[in-house]
């Protein structure tokens, strides 16, 4: 009964903490997969800025500020604000309040047991001293999901395991009030999943310094590239090289269109006579050429603020449109509304 | 610099689970208080409609349906809403929004410390399920009481160290933006504290179904002064009688105005010769007097439901601009604010 009308297109929620600007991982992860489906799929993208608070609220000023660079990194890249609706967490208040009811739903054992939250407490150090906000950021984002009824997240595979607490809430709620309120949603991974930093190390991510980001100019471009691991037996030129691990070949295979190209390349390397430096060069261009014009956009779009602010609050207020409806919902379901 | 104006009222903010229909517990603990603090203070009285829901997910007719039954409970005894703002917490969208950010400042080992909260775990036998929104309620209280800028809270001495954490949170708040924005409250524990159960229990509490209600009838309240403790050594009228645990003298001290025919009574009870069935006839004639107009009112208001749901809107209305004005402070300066 409250399928979705069949012409209605599938919805998913995707979005990204702004605590800083975007870079390759982003957007071989989910950035690229984002520009495809805005045509097939109603797309909220949301820019988490109340979730980045619960490990930065020493560092408030980082998070607004990067409202606006992600914002740009996206259109950028393509999202496209008539297709997309982009929207900020922390002026829709509605995903606070729907969070606020989701905490009766989970308990704390729970959450304690989330493979996600465990490996996050430990990632970020914080032992004992767990923010109560860290630990219940799995309602949260029940709440980001459901309140849009998004049947589809794409997430990576480490995420996995909040969207099973999403479905968990969904179903007990729905269960509790014995109406199908809300919508259970699927986790969408990526086919090409993570991208290794600059330095081999298995994620690109800013705080291990090995990335490079959206905006990137040529010369930081150029000096990433250089710096690009690759196989480190490979020593002569005549030596054979070595695939495995070798992030110029990984970006290559992630970024140069010319798939054959790229095969002739590797056979060459392997088998002994292609030095490194020929293998970035081709890197090298093949990224700058992929870079270029997202820059190239993305200055002329910081040129102007106004417009960005503007798609910023018009979806925004589209978004908030649609969570105040499903909020509504859960409310009354809830015997909470009186007026 | 925040100092309120000095010809300002000092803020109060008070407030009940709605779960059940209030009793002789309610009147003594806080309703008596609320009536003689309403000229003096700005006053709020929240329905906590909400916090209710992190035990009773189970039952959410119950908390809808005690909203109005405890709103009638106020005004029959005296709460004026031209003077006090009656609200319903789960229509202050501000106060959920509150809490999601406080639950930032706040760790779960702190939460678990929690006096309050631990004793109140046991008491539900909660054991390792506890609801997480049961866990993070002094996030939700801190929300409430700093949304309005209370400045004196008044509890039971069991909820003081719900206030201490309030505190540390206002206060880890101002320190974080380097902006005294919150206001810290003082607890104010009521003179006459605690009114025991008629079956001699520490506690009136409908659980323990050894209460009076303020709406009783003329028959119930009988039926329970029959049925209230007294001293089980005093089997003859002729046996002095002993005071304490005296259940029936305990609420004569409590309500009978006529101190010096109370202080008369004891000192024949326990010289001897003062029989149960007197005391009580006395009793019976100080609660009947006492009841019959907040019956009568409380009977005569809930004819007209309109009204009742007039008061709780303005006042509700009126609650949330002051907290929504508080919401912006907090959010504008964790630089959550961007249109």
């Amino acid at each position: 009964m409250s399928q979705p009308a069949s012409n209605a297109k599938p919805i998913i929620l995707t979005g990204d903490r702004p605590t800083g600007p975007l870079h390759l991982g982003h957007f071989v992860g989910s950035l690229r997969n984002r520009v495809s489906y805005q045509d097939d799929y109603n797309q909220f993208i949301m820019l988490a800025d109340s979730q980045a608070l619960t490990d930065n609220m020493d560092d408030t000023n980082k998070v607004h500020r990067n409202v606006v660079e992600v914002a740009l990194d996206y259109m950028a890249c393509g999202i496209d604000p008539a297709k997309s609706t982009i929207l900020i967490q922390s002026q829709i208040p509605e995903l606070a309040e729907l969070t606020f009811y989701y905490l009766n739903l989970v308990t704390v054992a729970r959450l304690e047991r989330n493979p996600t939250v465990k490996q996050e407490i430990v990632l970020r150090g914080f032992e004992r001293d767990i923010p109560a906000g860290f630990l219940t950021y799995p309602a949260s984002q029940a709440a980001d999901i459901s309140a849009f009824k998004a049947s589809i997240v794409p997430v990576g595979e480490d995420q996995i395991p909040m969207i099973e607490q999403t479905n968990e809430i969904v179903r007990k709620f729905n269960r509790l009030v014995g109406k199908e309120i809300l919508v259970e949603c699927k986790a969408v991974v990526p086919e090409v999943g993570r991208l290794p930093g600059i330095d081999g190390k298995a994620k690109m991510s800013k705080s291990l310094g090995n990335v490079i980001n959206l905006g990137a100019s040529a010369d930081e471009i150029k000096a990433a590239v250089k710096m690009v691991y690759t196989d480190p037996l490979h020593l002569k030129v005549s030596d054979p090289g070595h695939l495995e691990g070798n992030v110029a070949f990984i970006y290559l295979d992630a970024f140069d269109t010319d798939k054959a190209g790229v095969q002739e390349m590797k056979d060459h390397y392997t088998r002994g006579g292609l030095g490194d430096s020929v293998v970035k060069k081709r890197l090298e261009a093949v990224l700058q050429d992929m870079l270029a014009p997202i820059r190239a956009r993305r200055e002329e779009l910081a040129q102007d603020k106004g417009y960005i602010m503007q798609v910023l609050k018009e979806g925004t207020m589209r978004a908030r449109e649609v969570a105040a409806r499903t909020t509504d919902e859960v409310k009354a379901a809830l015997g909470l509304s009186y007026f």
